[in-house]
């Protein structure tokens, strides 16, 4: 492993991060609070950090391949959390730093959880860090999608994969740098759309710009202990609006700016994107309908809930905990499904399980069949063997951290259903589960060694298991 | 499809069927009960209704492929379930037909999940016959694995499969027969040994016979409400002993026949299976400690507990829904994990499981190094791509077989707890789960409606879901 240009690599992030908390301490300067010193000394430590990797570390063969890719990728959001954390920890309005490092994963993976009983007595420019860092991570994993996932859907650009026999990063700079300023640009489009949609709503500023943050990465993290159940149904709707968008693929986006609409149409994902919402709104609306006597309020509340934890966002309008079982249920079952690829969302993503349909209902034919030739398409194309290879090992794999993540919390006496749901939230990347970790609930009881399992579910979650599982690995680090 | 030779082979069991209620016939005899007419009525039932289709559907071509088979499966033990329901229908002493049916799936199937809050006001006609679909389902079930199911191990005979061309099935009967015959010797010789066993501890007769036959099938109905808690530790440990030998391979009891010690001393499935119980039982005799203060009595407890939910066999001699979190999930993972392939066991199964870590190993690999060859061994052969690619195949159903029957089931208001339990004990032929269902508890709760998603659940898991898939499908029944 080409060490050197991991750490070097390592070292640009963390300097990015220190250019980042440059916004936080902004915002303390603008409240004049006292956290604004937590946030320059961690940016001076970033600095100190950053600087002193990529001196140190100063590569002299730039060539790095897939292992090189996942493990940067692990390190940056560990790294990131792990410093990210010190703001919460050194103004002391986080008092554990277990804690302030799980709220940090919670918010670089778009999570959402929190281990806090109420966020309204934090200050405002932790506020504004906490849910910007859901906006950077929103951020990060675009690029990670097109840079360096695994190609499941046949669509995204993937450059630093191994298949590629030695890609020379310089070289590749000029290719993302151009895939990744357009998606940028939508994505900051989008969150200055909402803003002004929220502001002409009658939010306040930094409410605002901190809510939109929380959906643009598809996190979660509010200001107020009640999530977004105060606010005005306007304003609900257009938070429903605004979730379900940054839950479509961005390729989309971009296909409709080069008015390639007929593609955008014929989009299979979408499709069953916009589908598989009806469908659940449908239901819940009828399901909880007996417990508001309202057709808009139940409406409004059950497409709400079903955008947020569809795109594993989290946010809520109401206590779903208190719905009926099929409700519930439900909305269990979208945690696992989670919204398009090529989105900010957490979990399998939908051409995910479109993809695991086709390779079930190949299986079935080739039963009868033997000789079937058996091809698969997928969105006017056709996959290859070792893309719907690779999809059904991500989802023995998934499964398999799901079940280790989910006995390494049965330390805890909460119980199947919270247990499970916790588990099941944090890594979908969704952030409220059920029972004792739902909506009007929080993480606080949970040991030190479960909130660690839990941050590390999450970061698995967001990025797709491999690079962590890489970054871990033993042999990663021994072999040449 | 050839529905001649179909209906003609229904037709042969349902005739079997006539013919092993005789043996309840006999005991309701011995104990002078009422319960006597009703197996008489329904013997003479499937007499009429067995001749009726062999008479009115003589195949003129015996030919048959993999279709045919799963079809015969599927509705074998559908009509075997559907008429051995009739006894307790028409004896009145379970006056729903709904509950008489999801009883003796769950007796065909050897799962074990009951509608009765107690067994004990059953006349022993009765319990005998619903002990006996047990022995009988895991004779069944013995023989499918040979001829029907698809080959997972690489070990299993198969011959009803469709890549085989053109199979005669009169062909084929003394090749089945010869190995179907060796494994029903070892099945009865270790019925017979069990029964000894049990007689010397001092269990009546009746009882060791029927507890015999739930341990034989791996199906758990017993005849006292509290299950096995009332029997002497010695009764206790030699059931959860002959649970532990039910769930081994049958092949391995036939290599030993055959004096090949060292093709079972190697198999990975059998060290594993053995690795799997001892860890659980360990972990769980330490959990549970601080409630009995008596080493001995939690060894002897978890011990049990962990063969009855591996083998998923589903007795009890401790509430194990009032153990701490952690033994609930161990035991609520283990009723996926199943015991091994080629045992009367349900679940997963073993082999299949270390198969899914393989590709998952095998995709690790490749992501790495993209021209690894990645060939996959398993106990000592190479498994074919093929082979790999099926069972990645029935993951991803088993998966979404569990999701639709979790979410029909969440119409019912017991919570996530019970109805996921529920739903895995069901589809992994457990019987009892956690919450409203476990082992203190029954199905009785639940409608009409959730017993029939329910019983369809132990159907798909006791057929690993393509025969019954198949036979539901139209395209089976409407193309030639």
């Amino acid at each position: 492993m080409n060490r050197r240009m991991v750490f070097y690599m390592i070292g640009q992030i963390i300097k990015l991060e220190a250019a980042l908390l440059l916004f936080p301490v902004l915002v303390s300067l603008f409240f004049r609070e006292r956290c604004l010193w937590s946030f320059l000394i961690t940016a001076g430590i970033a600095v100190v950090f950053g600087f002193g990797l990529t001196l140190l570390f100063k590569p002299k063969d730039k060539l790095i391949y897939a292992k090189e890719g996942f493990v940067i990728v692990a390190f940056a959001w560990l790294l990131l959390s792990a410093l990210g954390a010190l703001p919460f920890f050194l103004s002391g309005e986080i008092p554990s730093y277990i804690d302030a490092f799980f709220e940090t994963v919670s918010g670089f993976t778009t999570t959402g959880a929190s281990i806090l009983r109420s966020p309204e007595p934090l200050s405002r420019g932790l506020l504004f860090w906490r849910s910007f860092t859901h906006w950077i991570g929103g951020m990060g994993v675009l690029v990670l999608i097109m840079a360096i996932m695994p190609n499941d859907s046949g669509r995204s650009i993937h450059i630093l994969r191994a298949e590629i026999p030695g890609p020379i990063v310089g070289k590749l700079v000029p290719k993302i740098r151009e895939t990744a300023k357009i998606l940028y640009l939508i994505y900051v489009a989008m969150t200055v759309a909402e803003i002004i949609f929220l502001l002409c709503g009658g939010m306040s500023p930094f409410e605002s710009v901190v809510h939109t943050f929380g959906t643009a990465g598809t996190g979660g993290f509010s200001t107020r202990v009640d999530s977004i159940a105060g606010y005005s149904p306007y304003l609900q709707n257009v938070i429903t609006i605004f979730m379900l968008l940054f839950g479509i693929n961005f390729n989309l986006y971009f296909l409709l700016l080069v008015r390639h609409f007929r593609s955008v149409f014929k989009s299979a994902e979408l499709w069953c994107y916009i589908g598989l919402f009806a469908g659940s709104v449908g239901v819940i609306t009828a399901n909880i309908y007996p417990l508001y006597r309202n057709f808009s309020e139940s409406l409004r509340l059950s497409a709400f809930q079903v955008s947020s934890i569809m795109t594993t966002t989290g946010y809520a309008t109401a206590d779903f905990n208190l719905w009926p079982d099929l409700s519930k249920s439900i909305l269990f079952f979208l945690m696992f499904v989670g919204a398009c690829a090529g989105s900010t969302a957490g979990g399998l993503k939908i051409s995910r399980i479109l993809l695991l349909f086709k390779i079930m209902r190949r299986e079935l034919k080739r039963l009868l069949h033997p000789r079937s030739v058996g091809t698969v398409h997928f969105e006017g194309k056709t996959v290859s063997d070792a893309t719907l290879s690779s999809v059904g090992s991500y989802f023995i794999l998934y499964a398999v951290v799901l079940v280790f993540s989910f006995l390494l919390l049965s330390f805890e006496p909460f119980g199947l259903e919270t247990n499970l749901s916790a588990v099941v939230a944090c890594f979908n990347n969704v952030g409220p589960g059920l029972g004792g970790v739902g909506p009007a609930a929080c993480y606080a009881d949970y040991s030190a060694f479960s909130k660690m399992v839990l941050s590390f579910a999450m970061l698995f979650g967001r990025l797709e298991i491999y690079p962590i599982l890489f970054a871990l690995s033993p042999s990663t680090w021994t072999r040449k």
